[in-house]
């Protein structure tokens, strides 16, 4: 076996348990944020056919998926890059059966087939928020809630990241002054998003080609650049931004929305978030940490077209996803996150420990049996020593919150209990009864 | 697109929300017994390198893997068909570095490229839990003890599953005793374990080629069949079951381990258990389901030179493998699920109603995320109504704890608070300060 075996895959990542401690302090957020806002948790196939991704976003997505074959199988599958199409696929299946709204989130792991770099990787972690079945701005509000009721959780503040929210519509209109017909709109689009990936020549080609002239760009750059936040009145907007009032207009309900939820500080407006899926069709955002520096934490929008494309009914819906990979980057530099992943880990309730005697070894594994059935997280050493001393250092490095040490008081049916929380003062230390110690453990938790 | 590909693949599920809360209830289990037993949870790639599984298992395994290469990639890479090889890479390569013993749990997803079958599907997810760096029976019971733990939370007995135990040495002596040499021990062990999957002439020519003639494996197959409880003496146990009582010696020390621990009830010996794997060098364990009507619930045992097979130093190790499938299945059959999923899911803490007065349209976004920033899992009604008897029968449907009423008293700044819990009598709804409404919803829960 050659030694990259033994090696994760390139892109991909081994969680040992301090590494895995903060992905679920992440995870955590976001299922106790979408649980609070009323959404419920669905899963799907790691691996989906490979026609459920090729549909949407044409044959061009192959290159980026892994795809593969059963030996002797027929179906062409590939490990899911993303999870929209399966959410689709779950709800046409099911549409006139699900009551409205359908207010799903799921946390899967995606793959994408590229080249790993800062805050992009083959496997991550993401979190996906929908509702489907309503239309309108407090919608699209309360699933942009939900995201910041989770980076609220995780410790960010609206100085650290800003919900960068544009309009489909307003930008089509901007688009439309700058000469590109509604026909080129979305293509439009979908070239503007992807830049950074052409060169300047093949990008201004394709511009021209749709209609947008090296002026036209400039100006789209212009308004881009000129974010406000979304508190402005819209009128002083479109000044500042440079685009007809009437563009902004789809956002006037927006900021309503934000304003009534109480969440407009957090909420920017940028015309140069276009999403570059042309199955958006209303409301887009991006989440960004503040500076710019990092990749986007998350990103999403309304696609009431969406659900019909997989077979189902015409339904509004609005959604977004929302990586590991990006947000861990964020909280690590604003020192949201401990140096070591290890003081996340849970804390045991207790760590038992036997002085040596034959009644205190014959004790410790029915104790320690007895204390996990009773709900307690109990943990004792697997070394030969028998030195109190030594072993209570273990107990706190292990970061216990008691110490049970069944010592030659056993005899009499009692055991030393101490506190690690409150001090090392001797104090701390108390003899209670065996058949008690739970209680003690309970009330003390 | 052909329509199939708006279904799951073969052999994989879609997790809807009252599926998904099953399946996080089997999981919670798994994750709280593994938490207070002491376990440290882990995660590893979906995916790993061809070689990782092709070194331990030969050639023949590639028909069982879904396997890939990236376009344009160079290596082969195959999605996990379990974890003991990740977690073997994962111990080699920190070896020196962990605090001894490792003791590891994981929930990963896995795949397997075989026909799908009642208990076997093609994408499952598996517990594991695994003990490394320390021998001896106390280990093995104490790894085996935590499977119970998360068995007793999901309301399972000894009378409904038991843990079958069985130890490479004395199945070794059996066969021995049988005509089968040292050697071949091993080969002979994965040839009984794979029987089912082989035709009787085909079994039999290869049994004939280890030594084992066909009256050896009538007595094989008799000491296989005579499972007794690990409660009884080993000598009653080796004359029930046929075999020298030295060959049992091995399962005294587990038994002795089982009794301190509290767990006997729940082991029975059963030589038939030899597990497949080469790997397995003493104790090894199956969970099944009493009257033996499914597959095995679990299957594990002592592994000590598997974590040197990956490039790491020689280390003793004990773990096993629960999967999803078979386990619901038994619950199922046991009445220890519910029949509707949904009643699994997490309860809201309010269901907020406006009665329909423009300030309280106007208070509930805001009152929503109040509630959602201080904890409190809060839902509302997307309907047009404003008749609040209907908007009750919502709440209750929707299993809230509490209804939340804004109606003509929000002028004076309260809400009525209706708890859902206490039946239907007017006397359960009493007005309440708004500013005062997170304090009862704490108090009350």
């Amino acid at each position: 076996m050659s030694t990259h075996a033994f090696q994760a895959p390139k892109g991909t990542r081994d969680f040992y348990p301090s590494d895995l401690a903060v992905r679920r302090h992440i995870e955590h957020a976001w299922r106790s944020a979408s649980i609070d806002c009323g959404f419920d948790e669905v899963e799907g196939p790691a691996f989906e056919h490979l026609e459920l991704y090729t549909a949407k976003s044409g044959e061009g997505i192959v290159n980026e998926l892994f795809s593969f074959r059963r030996a002797g199988g027929e179906n062409d599958y590939a490990l899911r890059p993303e999870f929209t199409p399966t959410l689709a696929r779950m709800v046409a299946a099911r549409a006139g059966a699900l009551p409205v709204p359908v207010k799903w989130f799921a946390i899967p792991n995606m793959f994408r087939a590229e080249r790993p770099q800062r805050g992009r990787l083959r496997e991550f972690v993401q979190w996906n928020i929908d509702t489907l079945g309503v239309e309108g701005a407090a919608t699209d509000i309360d699933v942009i809630a939900c995201a910041i009721l989770a980076l609220e959780r995780l410790g960010l503040t609206p100085l650290d990241v800003q919900v960068r929210l544009s309009h489909r519509v307003a930008i089509g209109r901007l688009l439309s002054a700058l000469g590109v017909s509604e026909e080129k709109s979305a293509d439009a689009m979908t070239l503007l998003d992807r830049r950074d990936k052409l060169k300047p020549d093949e990008f201004a080609t394709r511009a021209q080609a749709l209609g947008l002239s090296a002026e036209g760009v400039a100006s789209f750059d212009l308004a881009a650049r000129a974010t406000q936040p979304l508190a402005d009145e819209i009128s002083a907007l479109a000044t500042k931004i440079g685009i007809p009032v009437e563009a902004l207009a789809a956002l006037d309900e927006v900021r309503a929305a934000a304003t009534r939820a109480g969440i407009l500080e957090w909420c920017t407006v940028d015309i140069g978030i276009v999403r570059g899926l042309a199955y958006y069709t209303g409301t887009v955002f991006e989440i960004h940490e503040i500076s710019g520096a990092e990749r986007a934490v998350a990103g999403g929008g309304r696609y009431d077209g969406l659900v019909e494309l997989f077979g189902g009914p015409k339904m509004a819906a609005c959604g977004f996803g929302m990586g590991d990979v990006v947000l861990a980057n964020v909280l690590r530099d604003r020192k949201l996150l401990p140096d070591d992943g290890a003081a996340l880990l849970p804390r045991p309730d207790a760590f038992v420990i036997s002085a040596g005697s034959e009644a205190a070894e014959a004790e410790l594994p029915r104790l320690m049996m007895a204390l996990r059935r009773a709900g307690f997280h109990a943990r004792s050493s697997s070394k030969v020593t028998r030195n109190v001393g030594k072993l209570l250092g273990d107990a706190g490095k292990a970061r216990a919150r008691f110490a049970v040490i069944l010592g030659a008081e056993l005899t009499e049916g009692q055991i030393a209990l101490k506190n690690l929380d409150s001090g090392s003062h001797s104090g701390s230390q108390t003899l209670v009864a065996l058949a008690e110690l739970t209680e003690h453990l309970r009330v003390k938790a």
